[in-house]
């Protein structure tokens, strides 16, 4: 079991460097994280306050009060529906700067600004995720599994991938494979010839058609934690005469940028690296989203490897190394492993990607 | 197609009335029920902002633009990763009394207060939820499809349940059938004797006893839109000698408050017809939740019926009736149905439950 009142006086210590008095987490996984209670109040009022000193206090339905203290939470004052948490709220002790989950929603937030208006209330998940992010070798080995069902589920399908059958064809397959390895499947993007320009594209019924690129781009969950991977194939001999040449483009800013990670690099420097190789090729206008994002027991969480960033990686850290280029009514390429930051560089939790555009 | 324009000059007039400048939409649902774009942003800010004249414009990555244009959306202001959208909002124009989703991620709301100081926010999912909870004949009919299918997954499994096998293989089942029926298995609560008295227990190892009663509250959702139904049973002669009559009970309640559903009932009193059965019954304090909540796109939105709500109900509402009692460390009854508000009375999407506590 995870040591949650280490990991609460370690936030009370974050808490007290940042001169913020109280920390409220309301997402399940937060909260979790802190208390080993992964409990949503949805519409409800469900929010750990968590102190200064690693205590916390639990206000909550009162459907989930015996959850609770199971868990151990001990101060857990629960509100039936339909009763008025006001005085509840103000008689807490809550004063000065609180930081509250990024995630709260903001129906919440406003209660609770109405409820304590001389408190000043700012995003913490930056300061949570100072917490969260760097994972210990028990985290890294969850991380390592969901990578692993990842890298079996591509394995398992791009062998069986076939011109004609539809994007959510190979996205199905992709999430029976994971689910048949233990995990959750999470998400599954297969993004096919010009859909594949669109980095946020769903998958649909789009027909593979042969000479396609495409992006596969899928990820599950396993014992809390995430996997993320992205891989490129063509179907058959890629039709655009660039195929070739844009993937190994992003190649090179893929392994560029984890080239440069190591305890003190800033996450900036990481996504230059990835960003200039691209630039370089004269594709950087077509590169339009960031390098990565963490990953731990959220898909995306802190740090966020974007242009100018000035975070500081820090060993443990965890997060996706994921250049692309997308041109438009084309193609896209997107390469993708999530890679922890090591004492002397880093580790990938997924094998490396093929070294060229493999065909299908 | 779904008349987007319609529902934007409807929520238009509705902010008009109650003297509200703009609707932030962020959640994919929301923006997407207004505009076909059902994308959501997560950390990134992505916001569709609706004014009183059925106007939009959207704030969103750019790696979302295209999308957006195909959607319909003619202003739309796309923002790389790391570029600050101060600027753009500042001179956007909102100004006033803006709502905001309910769900709006706080880092977000934060983020416009921080912008337009000047700007009051205040939580907006029920003034935009008057346009969204009354449904028309196509969305009804998607309702009661996806209704279909969870009546269909209780048909099929409850032959099936066996003692010794777990509530996550009785979950398992629920949810393959569901798929099979067409839909996305949404959630499949199984809560075994004792867990059956926690209200919102997850599906876990729990072996199934001979003499268990057992809570099943599962849903899907097909065509957008979503079904969640409750059904209790007991694992062979119930143990308990209370569980037959504490059923009578439950079915009792639930029925007394479909009974008073008409147009103009308020959801206060649909509640409290449930509630005063349990209560007459002796068994008030172990009604520990509201009766029902609406459902739509979301498995939970307005109208919530809860005690004391004067919510009034309209024709083409659609809400779960399912009331319940929870016996702390023995089981758990509830039953749920989800119902319309029709022009004389109600109609459900789901087929009757069982008149008496079904051995299975």
């Amino acid at each position: 079991m995870a040591d949650y009142a280490s990991r609460r006086l370690e936030l009370g210590r974050v808490l007290r460097e940042a001169g913020i008095d109280s920390f409220i987490a309301t997402t399940p996984i937060t909260m979790g994280y802190y208390s080993g209670f992964f409990e949503g109040g949805g519409e409800r009022l469900m929010a750990l306050v968590l102190d200064q000193s690693g205590g916390m206090r639990l206000f909550c339905p009162a459907l989930s009060v015996n959850q609770a203290i199971r868990c151990g939470i001990e101060d857990v004052r629960g509100f039936v529906d339909g009763e008025d948490p006001t005085e509840a709220i103000r008689s807490s002790g809550l004063r000065g700067r609180v930081a509250v989950d990024d995630e709260m929603l903001a129906s919440i937030l406003l209660r609770f600004q109405g409820w304590l208006p001389d408190v000043s209330f700012i995003a913490g998940s930056r300061l949570a995720g100072q917490v969260m992010r760097c994972k210990n070798q028990s985290e890294l080995d969850e991380l390592f599994r969901a990578g692993k069902m990842a890298d079996v589920a591509f394995e398992a399908v791009r062998g069986t991938i076939r011109a004609g059958e539809r994007e959510s064809d190979v996205g199905g397959r992709l999430e029976a494979t994971m689910k048949a390895e233990g995990g959750r499947p999470m998400f599954a993007i297969v993004a096919t010839g010009a859909n594949g320009a669109e980095p946020h594209h769903h998958s649909d019924e789009t027909v593979l058609a042969d000479g396609d690129v495409m992006i596969m781009d899928f990820g599950c969950e396993a014992g809390g934690y995430m996997s993320d991977i992205t891989r490129t194939v063509s179907i058959g001999e890629p039709r655009d005469p660039e195929a070739d040449r844009v993937y190994q483009i992003v190649l090179d800013a893929h392994h560029a940028a984890r080239s440069v990670i190591r305890p003190g690099v800033t996450a900036g420097e990481i996504d230059g690296a990835a960003r200039k190789v691209i630039e370089e090729a004269g594709f950087g206008e077509f590169f339009v989203h960031r390098t990565g994002h963490g990953l731990g027991m959220r898909v995306h969480e802190e740090p966020y490897i974007m242009p100018g960033s000035d975070e500081v990686i820090m060993e443990g850290d965890c997060f996706s190394i994921e250049p692309g280029i997308y041109l438009p009514g084309r193609f896209g390429v997107r390469i993708e492993n999530i890679v922890t930051c090591t004492a002397d560089g880093h580790a990938s939790f997924n094998v490396e990607p093929p070294i060229s555009l493999i065909r299908v």
